[in-house]
């Protein structure tokens, strides 16, 4: 056994759910399906019910165990009665369960001690003909389901964790990385979790993997999986190219050095107030920073929001000249419902757009280029608009355009985000909070930060790969 | 009579040489030339002397009279021939005089109160046939006499005086203007000041004139006139696109508006340190200034390489952060040259490459970006080199690139121009002065360059066209 099998079988170890975990869970989601099945006996229309995800394929990690059971009816059932329908059997299968809403409602709750998910879709006669996106669950459930045996099934696990260790796991657009289906796919084309590992050390996007040999177009994505069930479809085109890079990064280091760390998601200590202060200063640089309460909007909304609206500021401030050196957003959970432990009743605390830049203070004058002198009344006109301005320097010319240094209308990055904020583009939801109210931070006032960032700003003065 | 011809005609009484100037003028210009005939007499080859010059053509302005005499040999005389018999001849119609460098040997000196150069040049068929670049000038001569009567004389007299009055009068490298023949041959061509004004004032660049529609080639100059005399040349080539807009825009302005105060050359009050805090105050800018020793070169040598280290100055202080709002290069006549008033000794003194930043400090770190992920050994090798240094942030990932935060080379503009000075673009003789010594002089210290600089300071905070 070599070091990389060393190693690799003590993680096995620890993310494979014991015998006894397996078996509660093949209980427990044989009840759920039982239950549902009964109901949709009361049920005027015909249909079937199925168990998906990990849970399904003996593909989950120790403790991540949801169960996800969907209920599929007639494509040509009407969406109203799709939805009654649903969540009448959901409320039989799951009974303490609560009304949830993703592309239609469904139904979410524990049932003695785990995660149940009951969702109605439409039992289309292929991936394609999909009415909505959670149609598509039982085709991927069934390609996989014939193709992952028990020794594929480990090496799905292995992959799972590798890539959560290193901060690539997740299809939400917060972490753009790689989803549960599009990892089983992975190691499933390359035929293991080594060789997936192999294959991403050398990977050159843009990478293309098309399992049945179908597509039918292209995809400007760095990471194209065709879909086995939907030839139109990549299953990995929320992956940034980033979590692309950073899967062929780690890749490397562990094929040329195993080490079980590389499981573990890295977890920094939150800074403190003197440990940021010491790294500005050994930056140089000068922190803004605009603190406001994060709108109540779900994650997969709140993350693109606040990278739009951090790339509107990040834009006024470079052509403003205060040169960003490098940005980002965070949002933190709300402490409160945190602490009630209800997630029904989570909604964020406070949210930043953090900018870190170069320049702190622009002159009191910016050059502004009017037109070429021989323009005709375009150039007289601005001419005679500066000649007798006393704030101004100038008209004169460079080359053959007349040019004047007036009045900047921001001296400082906080001038612009306090006059000018929402003259950027912003995210619908953050533009409607920062109209509430918002803080410009600038400087040492940053260091504040940690009571609720502490944890990012440790991450973002270490930044790694 | 309207405005213009108002403004015009008092302008006229003043730059026209009066009768007795004129006459005094004639005299001394038949002696030279005289004196020079019986010097040929005495040489083994022929040779004929011809007045050419503003002086030859009634077109110089009132206190400019010098008088240009040519010597023309026959062009199978060898240089070396050329240059001894042209000497002789002019120390003979020149007896005070003294030996000049050109493009060959001369003399200049003075007679009777005006200044006199004789150049010997080649007698060639035409002006295309040219050996040595002075040959030129009798062809020009004799075009512009052919065409030039009393009256056009005048209007050429107003042209002069109102391209100097502007700051656009002369082909020297520092004005990079409009020479006294240019100013002749577009005086002719538009057939006067006011109608020259009149087209100047609509000038769309590239503006090309071909008095003998004779022209070979294109030229790449926002202002072209084909020398009548040689279909290759643009006799505006030195001409810079600023004052060809400067002439447009000063032809508007006095056509709508006729002030004798057009033709006056703009002279500043020098600055006073005080005021230049203010400037700069107000400015909120950051001077940067290099003085140094100019180089002992002439003048048409010294101001491109002055340009030319500027612009290598303004480069590295650009891609180095510190943004240069606007700058400038200066030469101080030498003072002690000055004040014994004899001109072959007039050397430079201090001469300064002023820049004006809006940024006066940099971070302590600069982004510096790596190569994607997937180029191999490329990136490994960048990744490996940064990940244990302790004094730089990360490497992290961009998109699929490695990215780094390391210590920037240069924090401020001084930095830079005391430590990498000589890794810029620098004229030959500045360099060679520069290596001699120089000071770097910021914000406030800046000030003192009103001793020597007080009227370009004054001129440079009070742009205009």
């Amino acid at each position: 056994m070599d070091e990389f099998e060393r190693v690799v079988a003590a993680v096995d170890e620890r993310v494979t759910p014991d015998a006894a975990e397996r078996e509660r869970l093949a209980a427990v989601a044989e009840r759920v399906v039982e239950r549902a099945e009964t109901a949709i006996a009361d049920l005027p229309v015909a249909a079937d019910v199925v168990q998906v995800g990990s849970t399904a394929r003996g593909t989950w990690l120790a403790g991540d165990r949801d169960i996800d059971v969907f209920v599929r009816f007639p494509p040509d059932l009407s969406r109203a009665d799709l939805e009654a329908y649903g969540l009448q059997v959901g409320r039989a299968a799951v009974p303490d369960g609560r009304e949830e809403y993703a592309e239609h409602p469904y139904i979410k709750g524990r049932v003695e001690g785990f995660d149940v998910d009951c969702v109605p879709c439409y039992r289309v006669p292929t991936a394609p003909d999909i009415q909505s996106a959670v149609d598509r669950t039982p085709f991927h459930n069934a390609y996989l389901l014939d193709r992952i045996d028990d020794d594929l099934a480990r090496e799905v696990r292995l992959a799972k964790a590798f890539l959560k260790g290193v901060g690539a796991y997740g299809s939400d657009l917060r972490t753009k990385g790689f989803s549960g289906y599009l990892t089983e796919l992975l190691v499933v084309e390359y035929g293991g979790f080594r060789q997936l590992l192999a294959a991403a050390a050398d990977w050159h996007p843009p990478v293309e993997l098309d399992p049945e040999g179908h597509a039918t177009r292209d995809h400007d994505d760095p990471l194209v999986v065709v879909d086995p069930t939907d030839p139109d479809r990549n299953v990995a085109a929320v992956c940034s190219a980033r979590n692309v890079a950073r899967l062929t990064h780690y890749a490397r280091e562990f094929l040329a050095a195993p080490d079980e760390s590389a499981f573990e998601p890295r977890a920094a200590d939150p800074l403190t107030e003197s440990e940021v202060r010491d790294h500005l200063d050994r930056r140089g640089t000068h922190p803004v920073a605009v603190r406001f309460d994060a709108p109540d909007v779900v994650e997969d909304q709140l993350y693109p929001q606040l990278e739009k609206s951090l790339a509107g500021v990040v834009g006024a401030l470079d052509r403003n000249g205060f040169d960003v050196l490098r940005a980002d957003a965070w949002a933190a959970p709300d402490a409160a419902a945190d602490a009630n432990g209800d997630p029904s009743d989570a909604t964020w605390g406070d949210a930043v757009l953090f900018c870190e830049c170069a320049v702190v203070e622009r002159p009191r004058i910016e050059r502004h280029d009017g037109p070429p002198v021989d323009v005709g009344e375009h150039a007289t006109g601005f001419y005679d608009a500066y000649a007798d301005d006393g704030e101004t320097y100038g008209p004169f010319l460079d080359g053959g355009r007349y040019v004047v240094e007036r009045e900047r209308p921001y001296r400082t990055a906080r001038d612009l985000l306090e006059s000018a904020l929402f003259e950027v583009r912003l995210g619908v939801g953050v533009e409607r909070s920062l109209r509430e109210g918002y803080d410009v931070l600038v400087g040492e006032e940053c260091v504040t930060l940690v009571d609720a960032f502490g944890g990012q700003l440790a991450a973002y003065f270490d930044p790694r790969p």
